[in-house]
């Protein structure tokens, strides 16, 4: 006999609801309750497990909600410092989708809040999770790759996605290039940044507060130079949903990840898409994926498994080199780091 | 609390090892024993969870182990028969690996076991549990594609793989094109194949009692043309683990599934290939993937959920449909069905 | 000083035009007319040449003209046979655009008339300029594929192409498949095919007088399979202009021509496709590719150069064979040849 | 009657040979003479043309022969100077192989005495001539692109290569990068760098006096903001001869030339291969591709035509481009132009 861990998750948004989804269907989880301050729309997602409750606040979970074991927060961006450190005050291990913050001084705050409360923190870097990053992670630790000596990594996708969702809420590099700064940190284990320079354009979608691409360049302590490329800039007739790519050459070989093409090609008569198979693709009737594997991988790892969640430090980590790499952008300067 | 189900797998080769350790890390499961007649080989693999008993047999287990929800057959094609017959006979559910026998009478012996028996009947096509076929079944079933008008199937594989383990104990196209044909038949729901012409080459593995290539154009009830291509004769060089595409033109829209190239790339000083990250890749350090899903999906099915196991009725049809291919290859003739 | 060969092209509609203006480009070449019973037609062509001039039928050129090296005829394939005669019969070498004729008599005919009048005859098979089938016939005279095993070949477009152009006037295979008929004859050199089944569809494009699909299995007199497939019922949004295969496993190696993915990938806010950067894509303000090349080619060959050609005897050999596939199709019986 | 332009090769190493090839079998060009110090290698190139002479240098070849059209100038980089000053001088159009020159006062010097004199200057950037970055450029005048926002080049090959043929000799930066400078310059027509930074790696090839990878980011005076990639240190086992590739958004529309996979792919027992196909591959016994349709240009531009064959000026910018990626390279600081 095991017993069922009891999950809440906080916001019903896009993210949110596939929270719920997965857990509602996960072997030894309870989806408790959901909370967002729009009602209805928590109902809609709480009608997918059997007596999941709805709040309109996380005070309002936590003045009822004492038997948790987990809180997921799938609100905005900037809105994860107030529920993450009352949920980690009242003991309750916390999930916080990524970025951990817009903020480095916010970050600081969930970080030093769960430390005091001694609960657990993890952060939503689902590509630790993709079997793609994973196993070339894996090539790294094998030998197999030497000493990494150049890294390129892209991440493009179409302007009638991302910028209409998050357009003047969160810079391109905070949603987008912060991925590849997480899954880069995560290759080049032991190595840190020691000089970042960036450009960026705004000419297509600065009217709508964002921006339309980004390019870096980062050396870091052990000579490894690293090139990051971001836009959601692609026209929206492009076949790739998310055109990502992590290219690394080591001393001893080379990988290629590839994501642009996913593996299942549909034509229609008007145009044609790659379809996602990885991140959180609906395989017979249940949200699967990269994002079901990581909130799998995260109860394990609740239970003391070793599982490559991303904690509140690496978060941290990602955080402070993408606004490195903003605040180049923005001065058209080399920003110099430790 | 929820209760445990309890597992066996038989047989400790390569396929049963991989369902023993996805078993052993699936929360809600407990795997109870493993049977081989090569006690130190079950040994190893019941080493993957604590209190994993080992028996020589499956009349051993039996005789012993009566609290059991499922066991899963891992044995070689040609040994399903007894063992499959003996555990329904006990009350237990049966899961066989793919295909159900080499032998129709086999086949119809094990469903008939298992009715008589009213225990549950999965045989392991776990290609209908990859986000790429899956996701592409769904768009036929969602109306995106029309009616289908054409099919190509493609499964081809490096020399040095299959037919060293295989060859001479099971044909090509009895390991190979019967993964094409259960996703054709599970695509073209309601129609049935009524023509099967089939070519086959035996030049470099004859030898190795197998055959290089197989060849069919199988037409079905509903008008639909399938050409099936199966070879595992590729060089030893090539980089694709397995080269698998599935390719339908229909009335309104069509698909292509490419398994070939996965993702993951890797280059060394002699070589390159392609990594699987779909069909058991390990991530993280748990074999993950479809099989890993097939076998989630399969306790689910025990309970009531709705989930596209293979039934014996369903491996018994693309057993006789590829042993038709086979007649037709070997007597050069048209074999004409129901 | 070198002597300038004068050309004709009889046919002012989309291939002729091409031709002429191929021709009017080349060096050591002079375009001396166009032949259309659209006299404005030819004159809109005849303007790419200075001194170009233009008659409405072969009789009227041949009445004018006798100093002429080359005619070539692009009209539609049913009318091959007068001009390609009476060309000939004037002394005239000659080329004609794929396939010879739609009929064995017809083509017979043509090559009689020219190997009594002594004059060559060449036939538009540009594929064999192609620089990636060339390569792939030159791995297979190198000996690094050793011997052919097992050949699958593809040619599959889109519904808004080929049918609007040529439905009714000639069949899918005679326009797609005999492209292939003639590279894989070419690759073969020295067998023969023995067996050819094949199974076609027509839902769709049935109304518009042609086929959606075809799939074609022959073998040949060494023991190599070749597996045909073509259709030109791709969806309007998909985005290759023509998804052209062709695979060869050997003894020794294997090849894969690939023709879909071109090089160059455009996307707009409607849709994306690749472009044509191999059959006659326009470079810097000139038609190149596949086709100029085998157009110099030609003019190379008349001056005895080595060049693959297709002859008359080539061009006839794949048009029996393309036809045994269509009568196998409309039967749905092995046809047996020779 | 047209007459033969007379034209000389200087240099008969590996792309010396290639010229002197295609030279040799161009419809209206006569070979006339190879020169180069190694009478013994000169004879074998001067072999593929009947009555073409051999010279130990350029000044031996300008002593006796005065009557020619061009001279193609494939001397090591550090040594086109003396022979283009020279060839001018003399009265004779100049082609020099890319770059001009390594140093700025050198490819000066070169377009000053070709003005003074008179004469035409080429320099062999053939991707101008590549079909895909032709269609791409093409793309861009036509409207379809709109304005460019962001460009991405890369150009990655193995180790095995280029760095065994040029370690020591030129940095890797004016052997590869300086192709994407060029393409991007003649892409971006009318905006001009302002400002450049650019990181480099020797960790591999340092020993060899050369780099293993360089990644540069250069703002445009229009706002474009490009970020180039290059590396000669993928794994010997790599199965591209150049992963090349150039995608760029625009306000309209967006482009990917893609040069890696080639449309024909070998494997053998060993590894695999994509084979070139476009940039000068052997097609039918004769070189043909981005080098032939180059040198066939060059001539037609000669005589008048407009051919994009990079000028002296175009080179010279490039160069200077180049040299400032370097200077940042070298110095980890930015460099900002004019």
């Amino acid at each position: 006999m095991i017993k069922r861990r009891r999950v809440t998750v906080i916001g019903a948004g896009f993210m949110g609801s596939m929270h719920a989804s997965i857990f509602a269907n996960m072997v030894g989880c309870e989806l408790a309750a959901i909370v967002d301050p729009n009602l209805d729309l928590a109902g809609v997602v709480a009608a997918k497990a059997p007596g999941c409750k709805v709040y309109a606040s996380h005070e309002a979970l936590l003045a009822v909600e004492r038997d948790l074991d987990l809180v997921s927060i799938c609100t905005p961006d900037n809105l994860h410092l107030a529920p993450a450190v009352a949920v980690a005050q009242a003991g309750i291990n916390v999930f916080v989708e990524k970025p951990i913050s817009s903020k480095v001084e916010d970050a600081r705050a969930i970080i030093a809040a769960c430390e005091a409360a001694k609960v657990k923190l993890g952060v939503g870097y689902l590509l630790r999770f993709d079997p793609r990053y994973a196993a070339a992670r894996e090539l790294m630790t094998s030998g197999k790759i030497g000493e990494p000596i150049h890294i390129y990594a892209r991440r493009n996708s179409a302007r009638t996605e991302g910028p209409k969702r998050y357009g003047g809420k969160l810079p391109l590099a905070l949603h987008v290039t912060v991925h590849d700064v997480d899954m880069v940190l995560w290759m080049l284990d032991g190595q840190h940044p020691v000089s970042v320079y960036a450009q960026q354009t705004d000419r297509l979608l600065g009217a709508a507060g964002t921006q339309d691409s980004l390019a870096a360049i980062v050396r870091f302590s052990g000579g490894t130079v690293v090139n990051f490329e971001s836009a959601w800039s692609l026209p929206s007739g492009a076949r790739h949903m998310i055109d990502a790519r992590m290219e690394l050459i080591g001393t001893e070989g080379a990988f290629e990840v590839q994501c642009g093409d996913s593996g299942l090609y549909y034509a229609g008569s008007d145009n044609s898409r790659e379809i996602d198979t990885q991140h959180w693709p609906t395989v017979n009737g249940r949200i699967d994926g990269d994002l079901a594997r990581q909130l799998n991988g995260l109860l394990a790892w609740l239970d003391g498994a070793a599982m490559p969640i991303a904690t509140g430090r690496d978060a941290l980590r990602s955080l402070e080199l993408t606004l490195a790499m903003m605040q180049s952008a923005e001065s058209g300067e080399i920003v110099r780091l430790g």
